[in-house]
């Protein structure tokens, strides 16, 4: 990785506007580690290295630094640098890039491409958002089944030059339908004068231009490609997604599924530069609909009104036991959402699943239980805190625990399930929601066993 | 994808023991396929069309197969076929196996292997576990500075047979010392009499052998590469390890992850095939953790009886009031434990961060205390259920909803950062965790503030 401690250097040659120096120095690092490096200069620095810096070394550089920086640098460049820019990019860069502008910005960037590079960027805008086409390159090697090997050899070698991935070539008849992919490493271990018909076994994996970006990770990992080619309605070869896209996809996934999870609407954009008032309205969306929900617990509450008051004492483990089911359904929740989302158990596994929670949640209920007991009895061997009947309250609290516990395991467990099978997303039964769900439903467990425990003791009718 | 509607064809074919018809009904699909075809078998069925086939479709449709029924399958074999079947394998699926087995089990596989296979698979598991070494594989194209072009392609027709990935070539010196990598399409496009080195660029990216798997994404994220060259500790290149590997390390990281922040200890295995004690023991130890905390609200509610018993009322709104906080902290933890995850902001972000989330906090506070002034208002219309000081009453929950909202942003916001900065873990800030501190802290927060509103009313000293 890029030494930080060349900055200075750097700087100077910046500052000394010393093009051909700096372009020199640049070369010996990754673009990767060169756009980390621009994060560390000033914002009128990387304008300059910009301006100074040319060509396909400019456009490697553009394509690895991050979204606000690329737009604060296409903005200081000169129309034409920035039009032969936008030439350059790789194709599926370039529509990342221009999704994001408005309209007009857009269009006005479009007008500086030559009319090859604006049909494609246009025909790849064209495809819906959150869609494989909007991820995929038109940059891919395609060959006829009559082709020889020497043939095809010699076609890469004219025209392999702008092409993503050359893991794969891809044989398409006439009308550009795919019939085939083959290894380039089938080709190239194959005798030069046979045609690449003789190679083929018709047996291969695409994807669909509107299939969802996130279906494409799925497809990558079941199959073990490093790049699959994307058909159109027509079957017809009109791109490739290589995987280094994917796992992007699949890491911008992860963090939808876990903000899901969090118990907000998922941001579509980093933290940081998700502007505030957005990101208020996706967290209040969920917080006012969980909060409704909570305001239930002061009902139930209402409705033990006058158990509270003939017995206070039931009122100091109110927050323990709820928020004890709420981490022992939150704790299922995970473990079920995810394992579903993977993809490790399906929906007709409920009743499986079912059984081992009423096991887990009936031992890790007896356990807190337990504990709970025995704090009690503990506090009460040198305190009256909680009264003459502490053993009687501490029973109604264990045996409340072990119910909550046990109930939070299932209600956490099973939601996921029915979610799934209604044809929502199961992460929607995030840890707040189990929690909030089995807030209500506790407290009224909890009020329910102290009537039956405390009867005649401490609550009178 | 393989048409389930072929399964009772297949049936019969294993039925009637024709393994020529099978296998050339099979060789129509892809392996990932057949593998999941399989699992629809009868375990009888499954063995019966495994002894069926042979030679590289048997290994191919292995090494899709899950984990269970790979040991199911390689039980029934005959030592001799078990035997070719691991010889077969390509080396990094084979450790993959090889490392769950018992130390007896392991060595009586690792006996039926070829002295050279033998030893690759010796070598392999003398990497730690959870070590890039276990993803490797030895099976790379390594080619010298001063061939040709040629002579290159020559070399990979003869050995690139059983090469993982040709996408990349790699340049070592005559001590295996890696000095380049270079991508096939450069050789391909190069002149053919030119050597290799005057393609070389000597800029490269390698992993270390005993780098942590999970560092291997990061690596691949940042490069964009599709097959990583693995380096010993004299640099010299062992092994390569290709993305298809690091994306199911990838779903791997991102479950642990989620488990982390769903309160429990991350699984070793998926949910269903992990042992029921096993899983118990695991959600236990943060669920016992949680509820010591918890307990502290016994506490802190016992301190504060007196005020109970004089306005009962008071405990209606704990389970609303410490949610609130609770829900807030979780969304916020969400939000900042994935973006320092993703490296989206870092350490010395937080005070940025800080700001941010005591705006929305203030903001989401506003909205809840509203509403539930409004819900404590509008009950109190129609009924006398908050007592003739409604009003005081609903003022004390709305303030302390806006404190304990704020509260939670900014504790579930700042404990991630806290956390990353003693070197632990940030997911151990999880929501349940949160939570509980939340829970514990906001009924200080309820209580002083409703001492505060409502004394001389409701509370009289």
């Amino acid at each position: 990785m890029l030494c930080k401690l060349m900055l200075p250097e750097i700087r100077e040659l910046i500052e000394n506007r010393d093009g051909t120096t700096l372009s020199e120095a640049l070369d010996m690092w990754q673009p990767a580690d060169i756009a980390e490096l621009f994060a560390d200069l000033s914002d009128a620095d990387q304008k300059a290295a910009f301006r100074l810096l040319h060509g396909p070394q400019r456009t490697l550089i553009f394509e690895y630094l991050d979204r606000p920086t690329q737009h604060m640098l296409l903005e200081s460049l000169e129309p034409a640098d920035a039009g032969a820019l936008f030439n350059d990019m790789s194709a599926d860069d370039r529509t990342a890039l221009l999704e994001e502008l408005d309209e007009a910005d857009r269009e006005k960037h479009l007008q500086t491409l030559s009319a090859q590079q604006q049909a494609i960027a246009r025909s790849l805008l064209h495809y819906p958002e959150d869609s494989v086409g909007r991820l995929m390159t038109p940059d891919f090697v395609a060959v006829r089944p009559n082709w020889t090997v020497e043939h095809v050899l010699e076609h890469v070698r004219r025209h392999g030059q702008d092409s993503e991935s050359l893991n794969v070539v891809y044989v398409v008849d006439h009308d550009m339908h795919l019939i085939d992919d083959l290894r380039i490493r089938q080709i190239l271990i194959a005798p030069v004068h046979i045609t690449i018909e003789r190679l083929m076994d018709s047996n291969y994996v695409a994807l669909q231009a509107t299939d969802l970006k996130r279906s494409a990770i799925e497809v990558f990992r079941r199959y073990d490609r490093t790049a699959l080619p994307v058909l159109d309605e027509h079957h017809k070869l009109v791109g490739i997604v290589t995987i280094d896209d994917v796992l992007d996809v699949a890491e911008q996934a992860a963090t939808e599924d876990a903000q899901k999870f969090g118990g907000l609407e998922a941001l579509s954009e980093p933290y940081a530069s998700t502007p505030l008032f957005t990101m208020v309205h996706k967290r209040a969306t969920w917080l006012v609909i969980l909060f409704l929900g909570e305001l239930l617990t002061a009902t139930v509450m209402g409705y033990f009104e006058h158990q509270l008051d003939q017995a206070v004492v039931l009122a100091l483990f109110i927050p323990l036991i709820i928020s004890s089911g709420g981490n022992s359904g939150s704790q299922a929740a995970t473990l079920i959402v995810r394992a579903l989302a993977v993809g490790e158990i399906r929906l007709v596994d409920w009743m499986k699943v079912f059984r081992r929670e009423v096991i887990s949640g009936s031992i890790l209920g007896l356990l807190l239980g337990s504990i709970g007991f025995l704090r009690i009895a503990t506090w009460s061997l040198f305190s009256d805190v909680y009264g003459e009947h502490w053993a009687l309250v501490g029973m109604a609290v264990s045996l409340s625990l072990v119910a909550i516990v046990l109930w939070g395991s299932l209600i956490g467990s099973m939601l996921p399930f029915a979610l799934k099978r209604l044809g929502l997303d199961p992460a929607t039964s995030s840890a707040p929601f189990v929690a909030t769900f089995v807030d209500v439903t506790g407290l009224l467990i909890y009020f329910s066993i102290s009537i039956v425990v405390l009867g005649g003791t401490l609550l009178k009718n």
